[in-house]
């Protein structure tokens, strides 16, 4: 039991959904009558495979995922996909054209830049992005080995609500802080990737969804473990995987399932963040400079008019067991966070202390 | 509460102490009051931060480590740091001398081959090892960047019990499966690694412990994961780290601390393995083929003289709680795995199941 409730809008790790924290609390010594915990087996013995067996294939139909698509269950973060994305996708001086629409995506560029010719479609500029900016002025390249971009920037708090269209170029997509939050077409992708501790689980663990005709062509010369056939060959037990991480990814499949699956999750990430903004839209004491039509539902980046008040926020929040509402330091101000974790009471009780704080401050 | 006591003698993800199993599922759902999971917190708030500062502190003062030594807490597995030792240690067609006594040895030097020039200083042959080759045969190429070795061979059962002279090239030393099992001068090396599912952790963490004079030559057109000057330039958290897996090995150096140090840890693996040892070698119904001054603490693989009875063993040994006996389907026969979660009782045991065993088949 918690000694007192608190609600975390950091943007990751983040809150997981109560029950599964409390099913892993009651396993956790003793997993199935194993007579030992997740984290002490093996990870090939008949326990553990089930248990990674079993999250893949709920996964598998979470998502819909089609078969000539392999999933991977890897270590290193969506950080390491920055890298592994192009050195199997675009060896050997292809080129790769980005989307850039903020931090997240920028980044993954700039790594890129490291491995391959890059090329930014769009966001080359200094300023942050109000939008996605409209595809007629995107500048892509010709023979892109793939189309890259972030689907939610948990900085800018800016999410694409649609899949672009890629032609016929392969589209890679680092859905880090939004897969699982809403239904998905998976046969649109070549790559999806997304690090497990924002929507899905602990960190420590990266989900990667690949269409397996794009997979070989790593160089060789590269260390083994950057080649996603090779994991794809073994199943991602090349070497000891993340298997707690795994196992907790588990639970939140099925607990997403369980609770009504994708449609659900989105209904719920609508509402949530709904709630915010509509407080922050209310008047003038709050501010979020995001078109409505990008503005993401997992994390709302926003600002107080007044701005010497952030800290006063922040402190007075705390207070009552509302935690992590800090801007990134790269932009400051607030932001909060709901991802499946968060129940809707979270969103409600934010909302009931910003008004709060308006009222004794505004 | 576990349901039936059961002694897991796999080779890793291995049995934890019992004591700290207790304490990480006691405040699993809220750590000292946060209110939060470990798992559900922010790697970079003040808590985890007192989290990870702490375990770094606690292995510094376990192990001595010197102050120009870094330690690193990372993702991939020891897998990781068999392409990332080269990478950054041997860049630009370097060499580097490498001591093969097993599968894991014989793994990194495959794996560096994609990476650097590679000298096999000694087991270039096809026949496992019986002992380490005594250092006057070993074939050592001048100019080496490092000379690598594995301290126990997990397979093999052939471990170091002293630190070989590599005159002024730096070593590096895999201690996945022997680290903080015993007292260690770390001034002698230059990198050491161990992933921490044997004797200190779960899954998904890779402690590094490097001399930083060595660090800063990673060639540029890599991924930047792969380098251990930017990790350690970003105290491990260039990305979010594997924050429960830190944790619980934080746990485990405490715990370590508190049952007497490395010497105690030491005192207690001589004391299990010697047990199994003596079993064995008490006639010649059990058989172990290492020469007795390489013999490893950590595993002892033997095997029946007649070996049809290895799986008549292995069922026998599950139906009384003693798990995971079964030798690495690389070479077969039986394996006892003795990390630092094993108690004493988990050898005697097993002995005494040995004994009864050889009674009712010998």
């Amino acid at each position: 039991m918690r000694s007192r409730r608190v609600f975390n809008y950091g943007a990751g790790p983040a809150m997981l959904p109560a029950a599964i924290m409390q099913q892993a609390r009651e396993e956790f010594l003793d997993w199935h009558g194993t007579g030992m915990s997740v984290v002490e087996m093996s990870h090939r013995g008949t326990a553990f495979m089930s248990i990674a067996e079993q999250a893949e294939a709920d996964l598998r139909t979470l998502l819909g995922v089609p078969s000539d698509y392999c999933v991977l269950f890897l270590q290193g973060g969506a950080t390491s996909q920055f890298g592994m994305v192009p050195l199997n996708l675009a060896p050997g001086g292809a080129s790769a054209d980005y989307l850039c629409t903020g931090h997240w995506s920028a980044k993954a560029a700039q790594e890129a830049q490291r491995l391959c010719k890059v090329n930014l479609v769009c966001g080359a500029g200094d300023q942050p992005l109000r939008a996605v900016p409209p595809p007629h002025s995107w500048q892509r390249s010709a023979g892109a080995a793939y189309l890259y971009y972030t689907e939610n920037e948990t900085i800018g708090g800016i999410e694409f609500h649609s899949v672009p269209d890629a032609g016929g170029t392969p589209l890679v997509c680092d859905m880090t802080s939004s897969l699982l939050s809403h239904p998905l077409d998976v046969s649109r992708f070549g790559i999806i990737f997304a690090s497990a501790q924002k929507n899905f689980g602990p960190s420590g663990l990266v989900l990667v969804i690949a269409r397996r005709d794009l997979l070989g062509r790593a160089p060789k010369n590269m260390p083994s473990l950057l080649d996603y056939a090779v994991h794809d060959k073994n199943g991602s037990m090349l070497n000891t995987p993340p298997t707690f991480s795994w196992y907790m990814a588990g639970l939140a499949f099925r607990w997403i399932a369980a609770e009504g699956g994708l449609g659900e999750m989105e209904r719920r990430a609508l509402s949530r963040s709904g709630l915010i903004y509509s407080c922050i839209d209310a008047g003038d004491f709050y501010r979020n400079p995001v078109d409505p039509a990008f503005r993401s539902r997992m994390n709302v980046p926003f600002t107080i008019a007044d701005d010497s008040l952030h800290d006063k926020f922040l402190d007075e929040a705390r207070a009552e067991g509302l935690v992590d509402l800090k801007g990134h330091r790269a932009v400051g101000g607030l932001r909060a966070s709901l991802y499946n974790g968060m129940p809707q009471e979270g969103a409600e009780v934010l909302v009931q202390f910003m008004q709060e704080f308006q009222r004794r401050h505004g």
